[in-house]
């Protein structure tokens, strides 16, 4: 009866956080709405249907509180050494778990993102 | 190259939000990792690929902190109707949005879950 649909991450520079997520993880575009007060802007990966959403709202001026942050969106990939290497390169790594074999970088607002090798 | 694979949220009482997730969404257990120190779960809608990890650290004791908590999980369903009398009757439902035509719940941890129409 209930299928997961999208995630949604509120930001506080909308064109930075889609330069990033494009860069970073290849998410592109697929629509947007736009009104006087926010702007929602969802995004897919070109591989499955899951779509991460982008929250802006216009009038915010200081940083999200993301408390603890003890939570993530996962991407996998079927070449985890040039993910790394890539990642590496845009600095943008925050974590590396060695035992599990997966690493997170950190989006503009600080969201994590885990980086997972595809089973 | 990236793939968005599934989305995981840390929880305190590890029983109570896989019954919560069952009841309210139908999410099943797919799979888990248990080790001295944590256990992982991985729910599944039965209808898409992607998952929800609920990770339980075992010496946890305090609530987590969400911070503004401005980021949710939403889910898709084809009966809005049916889904907002459930979830009236079962009292999770924390804020209503009329004018877009979504709903949200809240986990037992406080997480916020967008309930929208099927497009």
């Amino acid at each position: 009866m209930f299928k997961m649909v999208h995630h949604c991450y509120n930001v506080l520079d909308l064109e930075k956080s889609l330069r990033f997520y494009d860069e970073a993880l290849g998410l592109k575009e697929k629509r947007r709405m736009d009104t006087p007060g926010f702007t929602l802007v969802f995004l897919g990966d070109g591989v499955g249907e899951f779509e991460l959403e982008l929250t802006y709202l216009k009038d915010r001026t200081e940083p999200y509180d993301l408390g603890e942050g003890e939570f993530h969106l996962a991407f996998e990939t079927k070449d985890l050494a040039a993910a790394h290497a890539k990642h590496e390169a845009m600095g943008c790594i925050c974590f590396e778990n060695h035992d599990l074999g997966v690493y997170f970088i950190e989006d503009p607002d600080g969201y994590w993102l885990e980086i997972v090798p595809a089973r």
